[in-house]
């Protein structure tokens, strides 16, 4: 396949901005129940092979899974600090967790719980993430599987249908809107900033 | 009036990025009105006197009037880098435009219009954001009253009724959430991360 054109420029901004470990967080706001938005900071875990749908992982114990079921739609939000431009990738959610059965998934699931540092694993070992802070003990690390994902571990796959890229260095700034149009074709518009 | 508890560690949040100037900026989720999610870097632009509202300004001709109107309940998402934390205020948003008649929020909507750059104020007399992009020729600098705003300037004001905030460099991370009961009052619970 042929990648969409949103990704080259955001290939360039992931490059540009490098130097800085958190150029690849972003900020994902989802729907809650109440119609209500959220929005938390999520770490960019790559693209998935031979798709444009980007990788993050979560906690099956959070409350965006809730909010995912609801409303699969997402809008994530990321800022480059040295280049100085913005993305907004809208999109769908899709969740892959312990009982996922497409087997292509579920073995990027496994690559991806692999991949993760140490750190990075444990926190899925913690105790439930927003109820009362549990005793110091409950953090203690455990001897963790490297290889094999706890159950909480899960991939969230983010495929964005537009994606808003900024650039605020112009003069007067850039802004490019790049739109889904059926089966595998993108629209390229340069509007106002 | 006391300040919120939350206000003591975003001040001392601020105060340790102070050398990032991108530190003062915020991802702000909002509602659309397909009950969609829209999500989008603003600029802090300080609290409001004797409050804990926080001010950004904002376009007349930007797609979150339409968003707010049809649902005021924002979450902003702030990572701070130099200290490693993140604070998700949840909220409603309360607009100031040229037709506001509360007059001391119009007092300070024309007040944080000449606290603006140049550079600020002259984007809103830039043609409609989103729309096909216009001649170089509109985007030329005209001039503009600095102490009179354009009526397409509004304040929007971010009135939490909780606050998130997760240290990361905690070992393990530190989280505590802030609700705000009834008038005034405000619990402080210490959590999971």
């Amino acid at each position: 396949m042929s990648l969409a054109p949103w990704r080259s420029p955001l290939a360039r901004a992931l490059h540009q901005n490098r130097s800085l470990a958190y150029a690849r967080y972003l900020q994902l706001a989802t729907v809650r129940a109440d119609n209500r938005p959220a929005n938390r900071t999520v770490v960019f875990r790559g693209f998935l092979e031979n798709a444009d749908q980007l990788k993050f992982v979560v906690d099956a114990r959070s409350e965006k899974i809730d909010q995912i079921a609801h409303q699969p739609w997402a809008e994530a939000c990321w800022y480059f600090p040295n280049s100085r431009e913005q993305f907004r990738l809208t999109g769908s959610l899709t969740l892959v967790g312990v009982d996922c059965t497409d087997s292509a998934l579920q073995q990027t699931r496994i690559s991806t719980w692999q991949e993760l540092s140490d750190a990075a694993r444990l926190q899925f070992a913690w105790p439930h993430p927003g109820k009362p802070r549990a005793d110091a003990d409950a953090f203690k690390p455990l001897p963790l599987d490297a290889n094999e994902p706890l159950s909480d571990f899960c991939l969230l796959l983010l495929e964005p249908v537009q994606v808003d890229h900024l650039e605020l260095r112009g003069d007067p700034q850039n802004r490019c809107l790049y739109c889904r149009n059926g089966e595998q074709g993108w629209s390229t518009e340069a509007v106002n900033p």
